[in-house]
């Protein structure tokens, strides 16, 4: 399911190269002599959780991650609401996905996330809506996001979390969302921004099942523990699922309700009752780590390191299991 | 001491311009007949607040504002452990502004803040160390930023904070810091990201004196209640002070302190103590609105609407008193 070998997250050690820091150097003394450059690409490690009532049908999230091109992925997660109205959510998140995945490539996209989300969900006819997040890496290590809703990202550098994206929403559990009707957000409502990379970043991104039930330390603790992209994205779901069912943890999400004044009932709070347990939803995990490969600077295709991480495999899946 | 004149907080209506979504249009029916284009500026206020032990002598808390070329901040704070070798900490941080505010329009700088912040390190010459984020406006409306250490920065559209950037330090209480040792950070460990803006958009930053003692809520709240970007950094920085010598307010900063395992000594805590309170500091505040002006596509100089709101107004300064 995920897109590369494991590999060791090792800690950061090169900076994206620009031209001046990196002048052109030889590949190797038994290659024709040619000038070489740097280029990041993503080492990446998915895993999904379906909510413990939806687990027959893969539930609603979707994901989309290929290691083409520097790298990119995708989250989107269906608005269950839809249920209501006799539409099944996962239609829309995951039709989303299957045309991001088709467009991300398309020349007029451009490592420019935005328009890929405006021309797939353009392409997208199922009746639903989703939040999602898309993040593509420019070769030089700069990693574009566009965001609408309340799927997160991180990134972590040096055992620190040091870059996060914020959720957008309409009121407390009522994220912006991509929708097939015209009341929804589209891609002009979204978050849209840049960080720029050094090798060995982790790159944390998740439905919004990861980020209401694990706390940052704990994802921090899990990446320093792991000794890979799929190993680290499957710890993170995984505590993540335990606390999701955990009526006495006090989830980010649970603190989250409390602080915008949500409560137990008035009879159950006179009994010392708090608002207070994880959150169940499906749990997407995508990990992500920044690596460099050496490119020729007059050969377009893959290098020896790309073959051997498996760097141009796909992955796009509705469910790990 | 501020840059611009006070202006109506208003709710985002535009978009960052492109090309597509915008095309040419007229500047008046009573200029001659022109192509025009939109171009986004910032409009800022700011305010300092020194330590109340450093008040006469300013704080050590340095910063620079100009809303040439689109607009551009800075803020340095100096760090204070370099009064036990007698060496002044405000001499490092106000000469890293005063260079900030010489480079920021040289050409090898070209609206990007790591650069600048490489350059302005270089001319300064003062012994100490401060920890700084420099923040760009690109006509286009993208906010370009470099940040080493724990100032802030947050962004709030349709009053909710959609981004924010992570401090970034050593241990508690020791921020990534540039300096004039070979032993601190450079421009090449900064947080280097952006983030695309539209009108409306209001950008709220500070010194660490400010986001250790106002929790993102009244933030909010403060933005939305103040008639214009002075008024708002007025506010905010009365409220940080306030909270800041308030023994009993239970701040982020101390809540951060407790969730990383600091607490009062076991003889106050068994009679029931807590560690808890504000954080004394200079308190540094800048807020800045997105605005847009149009800008005829043959003319470089000042518009009617810069000239009207004193956007080429700088400010340099170590306090607001």
């Amino acid at each position: 399911m995920a897109a590369s070998t494991a590999s060791r997250l090792s800690p950061p050690r090169f900076r994206a190269p620009s031209p001046s820091l990196h002048p052109p150097i030889r590949r190797s003394r038994f290659s024709p002599i040619r000038a070489a450059k740097l280029e990041a690409v993503l080492s990446i490690g998915t895993h999904l959780i379906p909510h413990p009532r939806k687990a027959a049908s893969g539930g609603e999230d979707a994901f989309f991650a290929n290691s083409d091109a520097g790298g990119v992925f995708a989250i989107a997660d269906g608005v269950s609401g839809w249920a209501e109205k006799n539409v099944n959510p996962a239609l829309f998140s995951r039709e989303l996905m299957r045309n991001s995945s088709n467009f991300f490539n398309d020349e007029e996209v451009s490592c420019d996330p935005q328009i890929l989300l405006r021309k797939a969900h353009a392409a997208t006819s199922s009746i639903g809506s989703a939040t999602v997040i898309i993040a593509m890496l420019e070769k030089t290590g700069t990693l574009k996001i566009a965001s609408v809703g309340d799927c997160g990202l991180k990134v972590i550098r040096k055992g620190q979390v040091m870059f996060s994206i914020s959720p957008q929403e309409h009121y407390f559990d009522c994220p912006y969302q991509i929708s097939s009707e015209a009341v929804g957000q589209t891609y002009q409502d979204a978050l849209v921004c840049s960080v720029n990379l050094m090798e060995g970043d982790i790159i944390v991104s998740g439905s919004d099942g990861l980020f209401d039930n694990i706390f940052d330390q704990e994802i921090v603790s899990i990446i320093s523990e792991s000794p890979g992209v799929h190993e680290a994205a499957k710890a993170l779901a995984e505590l993540a699922r335990k606390h999701s069912v955990d009526v006495t943890f006090d989830s980010p999400y649970s603190m989250e309700a409390r602080s915008r004044g949500f409560d137990v009932p008035w009879w159950k709070k006179i009994l010392g009752a708090k608002l207070i347990g994880g959150k169940m939803d499906d749990i997407t995990v995508i990990v992500a780590q920044v690596k460099t490969v050496v490119v020729p600077e007059d050969e377009g295709g893959d290098t020896e390191e790309q073959k051997g991480n498996e760097q141009g495999a796909a992955a796009v899946g509705a469910s790990a299991e």
